[in-house]
């Protein structure tokens, strides 16, 4: 297959990224206007770099200054705890993984790819609906009928944990400290926000990240 | 019903924002780098004043960069003749629609809209794929299982052809020298591109339009 990855920087695309290198020809970050955009793409960069992989970014400024969600730079103060807590909600980007997988099917089929990998996990579910596997059947029949080519999507980690992600990535023998998780964008991991509680949750045992707390 | 409608200034999502006046919150105008935006657009805008309705102009600057269509003003000549001619494949923008649908998806969740309108009719689904019936459904399926309010999509010109739509404004007393169709751009409408021999065929009887030829 000849794939493109929506490749964030983060645990669970940069796992992805390495399971899927000899298929990736392109891997693309989104800079939407979140907090920890800077950092992830850089680290997504340098993967790629490594790997010989061509990367480009696309800027979504327009989900910044339209969009409400406490994850974007003009949105609130990043919510601490658990994903499961309902204050993480106000973390949702609405519709972002239908955003970011759109553009990715238009530059496959643009870029003559014919698949389209994406990392969203089963510990998603509970608060993001667009990484369900309800949402992602659907968009997997729309992006077939919407395409000459018929483009695929993959979402191969759907129905499994970050956990189980982390100890792919630890089989493969890769580095977690070239791998960019908190919400708040800061130099160092906070350990504190809802993605760095399911960092450290999925690297139990080997976790590499120097955490701030 | 609180709508978006994804309204690009022609005159099938002209005569949709007139229809559905009454239910529109927000209009959206996708400026993604085509030949034809500028022109389209500030038709968009005038309308839009005029209905009293917000506009919003989103820019789509990475599709001129990275994306393959004739269409675009990075692409090659605007072909001319019938839409059903193998040459006006040259001008699919792949996955236009569901990369302004998903666009438009999360700003209806941002501003607690249900509803996504789109223009898409019967006459464009020879050329392209994501304008069909089966895409729409797939993509409406997508669209409520991906975010939290169930966001619905409403293309009822899907099944019916542009002439239809014609009919439809002329009821209504649209004025149709407030739209714009032609894909070349130019200060009048071409009259022999594919978009433009549609619009002829359309306003038979009743054309408005000053066209170039």
């Amino acid at each position: 297959m000849n794939a493109l990855i929506v490749y964030s920087g983060g645990l669970d695309s940069s796992t992805l990224l390495h399971q899927y290198k000899d298929d990736i020809r392109l891997a693309v970050s989104f800079h939407y206007g979140s907090k920890h955009n800077d950092r992830e793409i850089a680290y997504a960069k340098l993967n790629c770099e490594e790997l010989g992989i061509r990367h480009i970014v696309i800027h979504l400024g327009f989900m910044n200054d339209y969009f409400k969600s406490d994850l974007l730079q003009n949105g609130g103060e990043i919510p601490e705890g658990h994903y499961a807590a309902e204050n993480m909600k106000k973390t949702i980007v609405p519709f972002r993984n239908g955003i970011m997988l759109s553009i990715a099917v238009g530059l496959a089929e643009s870029n003559d790819l014919d698949a389209v990998l994406i990392g969203n996990h089963f510990g998603d579910h509970t608060i993001y609906p667009d990484c369900r596997r309800s949402f992602i059947d659907a968009f997997t029949t729309a992006a077939k009928e919407g395409t000459e080519a018929g483009i695929r999507i993959l979402s191969p980690y759907c129905d499994i944990t970050k956990r189980d992600i982390a100890l792919i990535g630890q089989k493969m023998g890769l580095d977690y400290t070239k791998t960019y998780s908190c919400y708040k964008g800061g130099e160092k991991h906070c350990g504190k926000c809802g993605t760095c509680v399911e960092r450290k949750e999925a690297l139990t045992g080997f976790d590499p990240t120097e955490y701030d707390d």
